[in-house]
Parts: structure tokens; C-alpha cells; sequence
């Protein structure tokens, strides 16, 4: 069975690393675009145009899993995507400062094995509660670089950690994929082997 | 100014890094115990006393910030350690199976820079809801090997991520250092380095 990572995210492949010895990363273009406003259909929306992107160019008698995935931030029912440039990375950063968000990964994993498709799309919330930043520590944070490639402009698993003060639900959903819920749905569709 | 982690932990000095470039790691010999049977008392006080062996190995001349940690797992009222063997581990798997636990993680910082010294010690709980595991899941994962030098059996960072469900709190002190807690109080007391 051919697995595959419908996105180019280095954390989304390490994440995914913990439950597949060995997978393929077949990105996804990302001309995908929401009709939504809602930030968890948004994120099903984009996670479903991302998996069936990739699932249109794997010949159809292959056994596959296709794992696509899309995360956004949401903040008082505003939408926060990549960061467009260091100063929206910063007008992000000082939104955030104090205050409790939302991050939203949505996940379609599209499945066929021996004739039988199943495709399975779902989305978790984190909450996320930042401690207060000044001015400065942003200023800094922004000029190392790391926000720029990620949804609400930081890194849980980096140097944008020291910034949470707690989260409620999932950390890998915070990170980009959430891989204890896709390990327990595949627990229930497939017997292809998860790793230990 | 010497930065020590007294703990030979490797998941502690990962965490560590976020924080600082450079540090030493003196591990405390571990031959402390606590008089308390209240999981957020007991890793106050072991932190304590591990800082506190390190302190006692430093010239007081010397700047320093010494940091001691230490985890403990608690579910329903009873302290769960590290697994004696493979067959504790077992058990304390299944115990964990379904239910939410708390992971206590006590800090000990003891700072001193031009003869002020600072002794700072604050402990740290994350709820962690377990999904329900089967017994092959379990023997599969002790097997592994992973569970057997980690409080509850298990690491969330490693394989162990796939059991559980959600958490409440800080994930770093899951890991065994709450890193960010720790930032947010050296940003007080301290104006050494802290990298970006």
C-alpha cells in the first residue's frame, strides 16, 4: 500500500513519522481555495481539495492512504493564515499576546484497499492561551525567522513555545497534524501496519 | 554565568535548548526522597533537593542558575514513578487506559549573579486524557522499550502521543520541563541570554 503525505509541512512529516515507518510526500499544489468562512470547515474544505489533488494522479487499482491536511488559527472569529510579510507576522503576534485562540486542523484521509474506498475527513480545535508578550520579544521572535512559514505567525514546537501559557486539546493539532486521532481511525479502517 | 540542568534527562535537555545556546548538565545523584504523598509537594521538594545537590558541588563565587526538575504522574490519588519492569509498565498502561490523569512537574531555579541569590520553585500540572488502549497495544508499546525510564509509563513526544486524546495545560511539562513557564519567570529575575 502506497501512503502518502499530501503536504510539503516538515512538521506535518515528522509527526507523521510516528505512526508510518515509510510513506511518500506527494504535495498538494495548494490552489485549493475555501468557499467557507467558518474556520472548521475551512479547514475540511482545504484538507479534501489537498488529499483529492493527489488521489487524481494515483491509477485507480493502487492500494493507497493519502493523508491531506490543513491547519488556521482563529482569533475572536478572525481567520489567521500564514503570515503575508514580518509585519503582519508582528500585527499577529501582538493579537495574540494574552489572549486564548483557537487552531484548526482539518484531515481527509482517502483510502482504497483491494477495490474499497473509504474516505474519512475530520477536524479538531486547540484552544491556545498565550502569555502576554512585549513589543520586543515579538520584534526578536519575528526577525529569527520562524513565524513566517506558519498559520498565526509561530511555532508551538519552537521558539514560539515559550510564548503558551497552556493549551486544551490536542499539541499535534497545534503543530499541524493530529496524529493520535489519525492513528485511532486507522486503527478501525485498515490493517496495514503502524509502527512502534 | 554557568546554566546547569541537574538532570541527566534527555527529553529536559531538548527543552532546555529552546531557552539557551550553551549549558552544563550535573546530573543530581537521585538519592533524594519526599516526606509528602501530595504529587505537586513531592516534585517541589525533589526538585529542591536536586538543585540544591548541584548548588552544593558549585563555588559560591561563581554566577549560576541551577535547574532542578522533577515529574511525577498521578491518576486518582496515586503517585506513579517510572516502571520497576516491564510488567509495571503493563499495569500502569492499562490503569491509564480511558482516564484522565495529571503530570506534576516541579522547578527548582536557584540563581545567584554578583552575590544576589534567588531561589525560585514552582510546580506545574497538565491533565491528560488517555484514549482507551487495548492489552496488544499495550504489550506492543512496552515492548518497544519506550516506556521504561518514563513517569506513567509513557513518553508523549515519542510513540506514547498516539494514546492520548487531549491535554489541559502545558505539553512541555508532560515532557518533563515546562520550559515556557521557565522563560516567562527568568524574564523576571535575570537579563542573561535567552536565544531566539
Amino acid at each position: 500500500m502506497r501512503i502518502i503525505l499530501a503536504s510539503s509541512s516538515p512538521r506535518r512529516k515528522e509527526l507523521l513519522k510516528k505512526l508510518f515507518q515509510d510513506f511518500e510526500i506527494l504535495p498538494a499544489k495548494g490552489e485549493e481555495s475555501a468557499t467557507s468562512k467558518n474556520p472548521e470547515e475551512i479547514v475540511l474544505e482545504l484538507s479534501r481539495q489537498k488529499a483529492e489533488e493527489i488521489q487524481s494522479l494515483i491509477p485507480d487499482s493502487t492500494d493507497y492512504l493519502i493523508i491531506g491536511a490543513d491547519t488556521v488559527v482563529s482569533l475572536e472569529g478572525n481567520v489567521l493564515g500564514k503570515p503575508a510579510d514580518e509585519k503582519d507576522a508582528e500585527k499577529t503576534l501582538a493579537m495574540l499576546s494574552g489572549k486564548v485562540h483557537q487552531v484548526y486542523t482539518g484531515v481527509t484521509l482517502l483510502f482504497s484497499q483491494n477495490g474499497i474506498h473509504k474516505s474519512i475527513s475530520f477536524a479538531e480545535c486547540t484552544h491556545v492561551t498565550f502569555y502576554p508578550i512585549t513589543a520586543a520579544e515579538i520584534s526578536a521572535y519575528v526577525r529569527s525567522g520562524e513565524p513566517m512559514d506558519k498559520a498565526g505567525s509561530y511555532g508551538i514546537q519552537g521558539n514560539g513555545g515559550r510564548f503558551i501559557e497552556r493549551i486544551e486539546g490536542s499539541y499535534e493539532n497545534v503543530v499541524g497534524l493530529p496524529s493520535a486521532k489519525i492513528y485511532q481511525v486507522l486503527k478501525k479502517i485498515g490493517d496495514f501496519a503502524l509502527r512502534f
